[in-house]
């Protein structure tokens, strides 16, 4: 078997932060060319002991040095962590320095939190925006939109479900969405239902090749997921986009994440944490 | 009014990585006393210095010099963000180096990308994920148990939807939930549609003063919100739990993407992307 370095990511907390990170610059070196081993928790001199047995293993395993990118505030775990024989890219150690000169202060050392916890406002908010999203999803109830910060309106498939959960967790936004089914594309202009919440509606499309994709690994060999219905689908909707003036995007090709964020840059809403 | 320090995060992407570690580092000094605002897709020279005209007349309407935290992996457009007259810490730039020493190799120079983008496998992965959390939420449905990789279990308001949410869009996992309901807790045993499924549960308890917090926010001077019904319900779902041997996890504290990461670690599942 081919011998591969191996990438650790090492965090007294969840480690999303540093794979994240990490895996933003491996992707620079042929990403896929390493194994990657997530050590989240290490909070304490015990585990940071074990987590360094573990990286030394793998780089006896593979032959090769291996590579650790952490995000540890404690100063005597990250000097354990620091012993292995590897790599070693702490994404803490190396600005807190910067930062605490320019700001004339020490920093806290106490373990930090990237995310919103459940000890804040922040929180609630977030769980709110999840529920909204679950009880506006699919045109399900229009009812609430009155209170929607977003209405994404698309086909079938062109990513807004997972958008707006994606809005709500990430940023506490209210979205939902509306899915533009064939009675709609047929009449070849907006539902009423929508047309008081213009101002809120951005549209999705996708290229219907994509779409087909999507769509066949669903159902398969169905209309739904034929050529022709894909692409009259397709260029009903953005007809439909373009008459009325909802600003919209191709969801091709970028990820969940770049479509959310695209999203509020566009629209301009104002994330709610 | 008083002056604020501003934050910016910068990226040629979404940013979401650069404010996820920015505000991490913030959160060692008093992080609630900066202004915090994100540039994203800020990816050719003319959007670099419409960055770099934001970041100094935020330092000159606030009196205070700017930080600025980038990932940015043109070199062009880094050097102009560079200039503007702020601490400007970059991701990036700062590991490229090392990493390139120890691989060997030059880096790519690509943007890259953090998340897992439409044109991969673990696109499907992830959206499948997020549709079969949503076809198993809260207990709808139970016929997809076999294909779970976990099932969460606990009281109306514990947290388990968002946790299954996230772990679906993160990590591309199968979680479904499963509400223990009041009649659920008189039986004071597992309900028998779940017995099968035993070793996929994994539990979710929470204090139940927080409980109460939570479920007076949704209905307000309800029974469902009562300090004896939250009380009662929780006891009941631990004791359910601990006789069955059901892992569970306190989610009072932590935040969804801790819970989540939690789940992941202890129950060993493997994440699928």
């Amino acid at each position: 078997m081919e011998k591969k370095r191996t990438v650790f990511f090492v965090s007294d907390r969840t480690g999303i932060t540093a794979e994240a990170l990490g895996r933003s610059l491996m992707s620079q070196f042929n990403g896929d060319g390493f194994r990657q081993i997530t050590l989240p928790f290490i909070a304490n001199l015990d585990k940071a002991n074990q987590a360094v047995e573990r990286i030394n293993s793998a780089g006896k395993d593979q032959g090769l040095r291996p590579i650790v990118f952490s995000t540890i505030v404690d100063d005597e775990v990250r000097t354990v962590i620091e012993r292995s024989d590897a790599l070693y890219l702490d994404f803490f150690k190396t600005f807190i320095g910067p930062l605490e000169s320019e700001l004339g202060m020490r920093s806290s050392h106490t373990v930090g939190r990237a995310h919103a916890s459940a000890d804040n406002a922040a929180y609630i908010q977030r769980i709110e925006a999840v529920n909204f999203a679950l009880a506006n999803d699919d045109g399900i109830s229009t009812k609430r939109y009155p209170e929607a910060d977003v209405i994404l309106v698309g086909v079938s498939r062109s990513g807004k479900t997972p958008t707006c959960l994606y809005l709500a967790l990430q940023f506490g936004i209210y979205a939902g969405n509306y899915p533009l089914i064939e009675d709609d594309l047929k009449r070849g202009k907006l539902p009423d239902v929508l047309v008081p919440f213009l101002p809120k509606l951005y549209g999705l499309t996708i290229e219907p090749t994509r779409l087909q994709q999507i769509r066949y690994h669903r159902r398969p060999d169905s209309r739904y997921a034929s050529a022709d219905q894909v692409h009259y689908e397709v260029e009903k909707a953005e007809d439909i986009f373009k008459a009325v003036g909802v600003p919209y995007m191709n969801t091709t090709h970028p990820s969940i994440e770049e479509i959310a964020t695209t999203v509020l840059h566009q629209t301009g809403i104002q994330r709610r944490f």
